[in-house]
């Protein structure tokens, strides 16, 4: 053997021995020959389009790269062919995202414009000079309210008067544009914008105030009782046709009442969960109907709280979620607390609270089957040693079953490692990461880190409608622009294994896993056989 | 025990063991109790000014951050007391620097002025129309050259002639702000600015291109034998200044003459080597005569070569570099090659000739002590299979001694631990990894990750005349931003162990590694002596 014969097989022995710890290395021998192969011709057409359409210039995306900014590349992403396959792939499970925060704003506006007793006001009269820097409010009102003025846009519009939001479009200035300029302006106000993101709050502490605003705008057309209802079907919708056969959604339960169809803040948690399930029910009836119950296995809610209550006050929450489960056992999948991890407040304020919440449990006559574990929000920042990093020892010492972005975990070698051990799974979320500014394109995200350190992950969206990253296509195809070494078969690990890391129960699991490779095998056919017609 | 009792003690065991691999952990008893007064000092003033100086606005800076983008930051930085101290702290080695591009641009030109035979010429007569465009090049001529014109800016000036350099700023039209003009012009492209990094070439792809195009202008003023004493001498002063006692700096050999006074290209390697053993000699004998040849311990060079060589080509400078070691058995102290790895040779082209330089070397009759060690640039990418990421694989199985940059080592757990048990260090540069867009931000930066899982790391600062960051103090301030856990104590620890990780011999290390801690405990007293005289 020569010097150099010598050193290749060392150097395969190296790389082989580093990436030893991927899912992909790992269960190297889970799929067919045929997945194989399609993984061969996904990576030629990745590289064959990083030249054709990454490595040219596009009208107003001035030097695009694969894994730039999301918000700006969104269009580059759905011409390429990648994408496109992408769509069709089974992804498994969606396993956080945020409910309230899934459809995208022209729905939310259409389903909104469906009920009369939704209102609108402004900060300020809208004109030409204002409509950018006003600030709008939405609110069902009750049918007793006799609205003072029909248009936000008149000069005798007074801050803060509530107009009926089909009024207020059908009388909006046509100077300004009409009503397609009001339906353009509600719509963006619900989401972030690339300008945003990119320009005026380019930092992940400005651009939370931008998220803020769109998600409290969001709030009082979502927990509207008849909206309610159409939203969560069509985001049960939206994410099954991109191929997520299981959803875990976290819902806002610090709100105690939705606002009813009468106006009235008045429909308290349990009806909430109700609608939810007869939603669920209704859906999977359609799906029957089709002939494809068979692709959907189910959806569950994660309780969630925001962090910024007083550690006393989640007692009540921990009560209530307790009780959710006794009403709702097959629905209600875990506990967390949501919010800002950088300002608000820490797992480690709960902790009298957080660390009985077990024995609480099984006093409320919980069986220990069925109680709810906790599925935390940690270490979503870019900090080593501030408190929402610290949030990562509480959620592995509190015995989280997952870890909601864990984006800081890559800096805690004794972290990673439990990771891998317990199974806890980190539910990264690649898009929501970049445009909140944690890092500033896919090449910087440390989900290669992750993966290659053997860490589990399951993608997730977190808050589509602001991101604009609905089902799970756009966030896998991130990924595949993160890594060389990641490839399609790599995606398949993590889809397949999304299942695992749900709070299903074992048979649950077998029987989505089993439906998920028969998916995948027709997946991979097609793929294979699309390839084979095109190059003969 | 109290239920929360034990709670705590467990999460004070994990914390420690999640942080056991980091530097200051491993070698805690090192300092003395002072040093850990001074850490707890700069922790509060951290702390403070985090509040009083980066959370408010400042002129030209909205929405300044600690950490935040360099170029942008600068000024700010020159604010704190934070930097202030961290200027007196003693740096150890610098063990990463491009020697040709050290000196920053308006010194460079003062140098260059001090000799009528170096000329300028531009690629368009320059107008304040062309002036943000125009390509600029210098030259040193014969003096047998006739120049045709004598300013940049007449009508009659034609692309590409070349006017003495004095004479061009003489005649630098008023208009355009005379001499004055002229000067901040020139330095303006011997650098990197903002708006070229953080606007118009803001990402990695784009930035090599503004970096090449101020590295190849640079280039004929500096490698000028008479420019390239003075140069020397100037940035060994500005370096000693900043409390740096050591340094390995890198010489790019690829050009096999440089330009003498004569004007012709006819100084080789070797006299390039003896100016730079001169100089040395001369600044140590300065030294000595202010009595502080103490603190300083000498300067090396790493031998590097452009990796767009033929492979067959870097056989004769291999050869060269042994015959320079023979010559200079003191001064030179590695071999590496250098550019942008993503676009250049990957070091596995050149494996049949690195393979056989320890042979080599033993053939011309370097005894095995006196062989040269390979410090090699890899993995300096945000990419994760990559060819600039797979250097790494390369440089390590080669023996490489430290790494240059390793920015994507963080994604090889493999060679994390080879890093680890070899004692192989990581000249890490934050911020021209920052600059250069690797990282948007510092506490985006992956140097935290290295430093908890316990790869050594020595801090460098690269090309400080292109990134404005002379000496070692801007990036030992700026790791101080991307992380709570790290504070004096552990910057004392790199700065060091920098000692340790530099190619002195055993003898060496001890001597320097004495003086350097003589130095600390000096610095670490201030600290703590004038905080108390402040406070009281």
């Amino acid at each position: 053997m020569t010097l150099l014969d010598e050193y290749y097989r060392k150097r395969t022995q190296l790389i082989a021995d580093d990436r030893a710890l991927r899912v992909d290395a790992v269960n190297g021998d889970r799929f067919s020959e045929k997945s194989r192969q399609a993984d061969v011709i996904l990576r030629r057409i990745r590289e064959e389009e990083a030249k054709s359409i990454w490595a040219v210039e596009h009208e107003e995306v001035p030097h695009p790269f694969p894994g730039m900014e999301f918000l700006t590349g969104k269009d580059i992403i759905l011409k390429t062919q990648l994408f496109n396959i992408i769509t069709k792939m089974p992804k498994g499970a969606l396993l956080h995202v945020h409910l309230d925060l899934t459809v995208n704003g022209n729905t939310l506006l259409a389903l909104a414009l469906q009920y009369a007793s939704i209102h609108i006001r402004a900060s300020t009269r809208v004109t030409p000079d204002s409509i950018k820097s006003v600030e709008l409010e939405f609110r069902p009102l009750p049918p007793s309210f006799v609205p003072q003025c029909i248009s936000l846009c008149l000069p005798t519009y007074k801050p803060g008067q509530w107009i009926p939001l089909r009024r207020a479009r059908e009388q909006f200035d046509a100077a300004l544009g009409g009503t397609q300029a009001f339906d353009r302006w509600v719509a963006s106000c619900l989401t972030i914008n690339p300008s945003d993101a990119y320009i005026t709050h380019n930092n992940n502490i400005r651009i939370w105030d931008k998220f803020r605003a769109a998600a409290t705008l969001t709030r009082n057309l979502v927990y509207f009782a008849p909206v309610w209802r159409a939203y969560i079907r069509q985001f049960l919708e939206e994410t099954f046709t991109d191929g997520v056969s299981y959803v875990e959604a976290r819902i806002n339960f610090s709100p105690k009442y939705m606002i009813g169809s009468d106006g009235e803040e008045n429909v308290p948690h349990k009806e909430w969960l109700s609608m939810f399930q007869d939603v669920l029910v209704e859906f999977n009836g359609s799906l029957r109907a089709q002939g494809r119950d068979d692709e959907f296995i189910g959806a569950k809610i994660i309780y969630t709280v925001i962090r910024n209550c007083e550690p006393e006050e989640l007692e009540w929450y921990l009560n209530d979620c307790i009780e959710m489960k006794k009403l709702f056992p097959g629905i209600i999948a875990g506990f967390d607390l949501v919010g800002d991890e950088n300002i608000l407040r820490p797992l480690k304020d709960y902790l009298p609270q957080l660390l009985s919440f077990s024995t609480l449990q099984t006093s409320q006559g919980l069986p220990e089957h069925h109680h709810i574990p906790f599925i935390f929000h940690a270490g979503e920042t870019t900090g080593d040693g501030s408190i929402a990093d610290d949030n990562l020892y509480d959620a592995l010492l509190l015995g989280t079953k997952r870890i909601g972005h864990g984006f800081s975990l890559v800096k805690h070698p004794k972290l990673m490692s439990m990771c891998r051990e317990r199974g806890v799974a980190l539910e990264v979320c690649p898009i929501s990461n970049e445009i909140l500014r944690l890092t500033a394109s896919m090449p910087m995200h440390p989900l290669p880190i992750l993966i290659n350190h053997g860490v589990p992950v399951a993608l997730s969206s977190d808050d589509p409608s602001l991101f604009q990253n609905m089902g799970l296509s756009f966030d896998f195809f991130q990924v595949l622009a993160a890594s060389n070494v990641t490839g399609l078969l790599t995606l398949g690990h993590i889809a397949r294994d999304s299942i695992q890391y749900s709070m299903l129960t074992a048979d649950e699991k077998a029987r989505a896993t089993l439906k998920w490779e028969e998916r995948w095998e027709r997946f991979v056919d097609e793929i294979v056989e699309f390839d084979g017609v095109k190059r003969n």
